[in-house]
């Protein structure tokens, strides 16, 4: 139980992840790479959302690459993989969220020659990611209508410091007897610029959409 | 952004928060009260089922007492004041779990004299909060149906680490076709000793059960 943790304020390790995040940041303006952050819950369904995009993607897979952060276990990534698309697994051995670190050591097992689009898929976690800035162009953030209604309450900083918001698994809008409404004018109110889709997974409802969004189609 | 954060190894707040964590148990047990700290995603369902042990009490809701942990918002709270049991909120401001001072910090605003059950809802996060301690007899870990079947092989260290495992959203399991077998398997092998207990918020199955082995009926 010693090995990981959590605290509070370190303004020193924020400074430092600022600084690896603009680094990387000008390394993909460099080469071209368009660099997505997918955070959500744990099973929001962002590897799932990220199967779809590579599904729908009109370009040659060889241009797709994915980084996947987990706790433990190498799931995510294996799913990913069996797509054709190359990607590794950074298991954060315990800590809650990536840092601009673990991407740039992702990176030296990674060969980006020819990468058009880097999926990176954050720890599961509606808390903590936001505070670490990986150098990505967008963030998505992902939640899913099973959650109930009051996540994106519940989590402010989160909503209002991503790019694009997505309520997902909308194909069970009824059988959870959501108000989506509700959801969609308290993440607006949140963030008034993210622009907000509705997407399944599972019925590909709004995959496309996102994927125009996401300047992917 | 920066009046939060998340770090790494921190063996000193850990042994601090032990000590405290102690302290809180002695307290608890000399008055007799039992406490359950509930962990899990956003969305899990803990309020809710803290609703139902409520609803399914046997004896004088002044025996019941209750500690929400949330980053932001009050809602928490505010749904199960509604059922005439005392409780208080503390928002950790932007902290992704509880600490055992949180709780020592509520029990000056919650007047526990004559309570018997202290019901602790940890924030949502199925990472951090296992490694802090508050003080509570049992830690119940609650994970849904809609989360996926992976939940338990991703968050090992919080699996082996909580004595009662729920798997909630039962009414669900169809239609999101998961295969709860093999997560109780998981689970199992994961944590042999945690009995397992499969319920629904929504239509009472399995409250009983839990109710039961918490001791509450």
């Amino acid at each position: 139980m010693s090995n990981v943790v959590v605290v509070r304020v370190d303004e020193p390790i924020l400074e430092s992840n600022k600084k690896i995040a603009s680094q990387l940041r000008e390394l993909f303006a460099s080469r071209g790479i368009h660099v997505f952050e997918f955070l959500g819950s744990p099973g929001s369904g962002k590897t799932a959302l990220i199967e779809k995009l590579i599904e729908c993607y009109p370009g040659d897979l060889s241009e797709i690459a994915y980084i996947g952060g987990d706790v433990a276990s190498t799931l995510d990534t294996e799913r990913i993989l069996r797509h054709g698309v190359k990607g590794v697994q950074v298991n954060t051995g315990g800590a809650c969220h990536l840092e601009a670190i673990h991407i740039r050591k992702a990176l030296r097992e990674l060969d980006i020659d020819g990468v058009r689009v880097l999926f990176i898929e954050n720890v599961g976690n509606l808390i903590c990611p936001i505070y670490f800035d990986l150098g990505s162009s967008m963030r998505i953030l992902i939640v899913s209508v099973t959650e109930g209604e009051d996540k994106f309450i519940k989590h402010p900083v989160t909503v209002m410091n991503c790019d694009v918001i997505v309520i997902n698994k909308y194909d069970l809008v009824e059988v959870m007897e959501v108000d989506v409404e509700r959801m969609i004018s308290d993440a607006r109110r949140i963030n008034p610029k993210a622009p907000i889709v509705l997407t399944s997974a599972k019925t590909n409802y709004g995959i496309d959409n996102l994927a125009k969004i996401l300047g992917l189609m």
